[in-house]
C-alpha cells in the first residue's frame, strides 16, 4: 500500500490509470479542485471517501495534503534501465536521460522529476543507496510527474553508465569549470545528463565515467545553482537544441 | 536586528561587507566550513561567539542552521526601482530584470533570487502585499544571493511596469499557451521577465500590462513547471541569447 497526497499528485495518479484503490477527501472541502478529483475518481471507478481533516492528516503524515489523499495498492513502481532504453527506442527521438548522483532533498528530487517529464526525458536513473527515493513528499513535489516518469534505481551508477554507453548514448556530467559549456556542447545527440548532489556535486568515480563535462556559464557574484535549477537549465537547453529548425541527424 | 543562518548565507553576508555585527558558531563544530567562516569574520573585524547548539537553534528559529548564524544590524535592505535602473545603466549591458508576481513559497523565492544573480539580472521586483518577503528562510534558500541582489518591493506592480516601460524596457510575461516561446522571442533586448505565482500564474491586471508573453515549450504529459524552474529556464535562455557570438546591438 502506498499513500500519496495533494491535488496534482492524486489527480495525476488517477489519470495515469495507476493502482488507486481509494480517494480520501476532507469532509470540510467542497471547492472546485477536490470536486473535480471526486468526479475523476468516479469515472475511473475508484471509491471516494469523505473523512475528517484529522484522519486525512494522519493518513498523509503531514498537514500539507490540500484536502485530498489517495491509497494505491502498489509501492512506487521503479523501472529497469532496459525499460528506459525501450521507451527511447520506441520514441524515435534522440535519447535524453537524466542521471541524479545522490540527490538528498525530496523537494529537489520531486522538482527534477517534474522538470524532466516537462523536458521530455525518456527516463531518470537514481542511486539505490545514500540518496532520496520516491517518497510521498517527492510525489507531491513533482506535482504528480512521478506517475508519468520511468525511474530506475541502480546500486551502481558506474554500471548504469556502462549500459548506456553500450547503447551509444553519450554521458555528460554537469560540472562548474568544465571547458565546454551547455551552449557550445552538442546536446542534440543520444545523451544522458548527470546532475550531482546539492553539496558535493558528482562523485569522482561517476565523473571519471563521463564522456565529457559541461558547465552552465554564470554571471555575477553567485557561481553555482541549486541542483534542481541546474538540471532544469541543462535539460531545457538540450530540448532547445533538439527543437532547432535544421536538418536532424537520422538514427 | 536581523538574523541569518547557514554556511553560505553567513559567508556571503560577510563577503558582501554587510552589516554583520556578530557571528555565532556552535561550540560542538570544528569542521572546515565553520572554521573558514570564523577566519573570514576575523579578517572583517566581526566578533565570533561560540555557543551551545540549543542557543543557536533558538536564535536561528530552526534546527537547520548548519552550525552557524549571524546577527546583522539592519533589516533586509530593499532597494528602489531607480537603484535597479542605475545598476543596469552602469553595467553597459542590455537590461535583464525579474518581476515576481506574488511568489508565496520562501524556497521558491530564495531559489529564484539565487538563479537571478547567477544569470546576471540587474534587479528583482516583488510585490509588497500578499507575497513572500525576504525572510531568513529566503536568505538561506538563496544560498546568500540575497546579499548581492538588488530587490525592490512595490505596492503596485503595474506602476513598476510603467516605470520600466518609460525606460524603454520590454516587459514579457512567462505564460503557458503564449503564441511566442522563449526560443523564438527576442530576449536579447532591454527586458523584464515576469514569473507568476505557483498556483495562479500572473494576475490579469499585471498580464494586461505586458508588452508580450512567452511560453516555455514542453514535451510529454506534464505541461507546467514550478515557478522557480520556469524562471531559471527563461532567465538562462535570455542569458544564452545575450552570449551569442554575433554583433550586439549598441545602446
Amino acid at each position: 500500500m502506498r499513500i500519496i497526497y495533494g491535488i496534482n499528485p492524486v489527480s495525476e495518479a488517477l489519470k495515469s490509470g495507476g493502482a488507486v484503490t481509494r480517494v480520501l477527501i476532507s469532509n470540510v472541502r467542497a471547492d472546485k479542485a477536490t470536486t473535480a478529483i471526486a468526479e475523476l475518481a468516479k469515472t475511473k471507478g475508484v471509491e471516494v471517501v469523505k473523512v475528517p481533516s484529522e484522519e486525512l492528516e494522519r493518513t498523509a503524515g503531514t498537514p500539507r495534503h490540500q484536502g485530498v489523499a489517495a491509497v494505491l495498492t502498489d509501492p512506487y513502481r521503479y523501472r529497469e534501465i532496459d525499460d528506459i532504453i525501450k521507451a527511447w527506442r520506441a520514441s524515435g527521438e534522440s535519447a535524453l536521460i537524466l542521471i541524479l548522483d545522490s540527490i538528498q532533498d525530496p523537494q529537489n528530487l520531486g522538482s527534477l522529476i517534474r522538470t524532466s517529464v516537462a523536458a521530455g526525458v525518456h527516463g531518470i536513473i537514481i542511486p539505490k543507496d545514500r540518496a532520496c527515493e520516491v517518497t510521498p513528499t517527492v510525489v507531491k513535489a513533482s506535482a504528480g510527474a512521478t506517475e508519468h516518469a520511468l525511474i530506475a534505481r541502480e546500486v551502481n551508477l558506474s554500471r548504469a553508465i556502462e549500459i548506456l554507453k553500450a547503447e551509444n548514448i553519450w554521458v555528460a556530467g554537469i560540472e562548474a569549470d568544465s571547458k565546454e559549456d551547455i551552449y557550445t556542447a552538442d546536446l542534440d545527440r543520444d545523451l544522458a545528463l548527470i546532475v550531482g548532489s546539492e553539496g558535493k556535486g558528482i562523485r569522482r568515480l561517476v565523473k571519471e565515467n563521463c564522456d565529457f563535462c559541461v558547465s552552465i556559464p554564470m554571471a555575477g557574484k553567485i557561481n553555482s545553482l541549486n541542483a534542481a535549477q541546474a538540471g532544469a537549465v541543462a535539460l531545457f537547453e538540450a530540448r532547445r537544441q533538439r527543437m532547432k529548425p535544421v536538418a536532424k541527424k537520422g538514427k
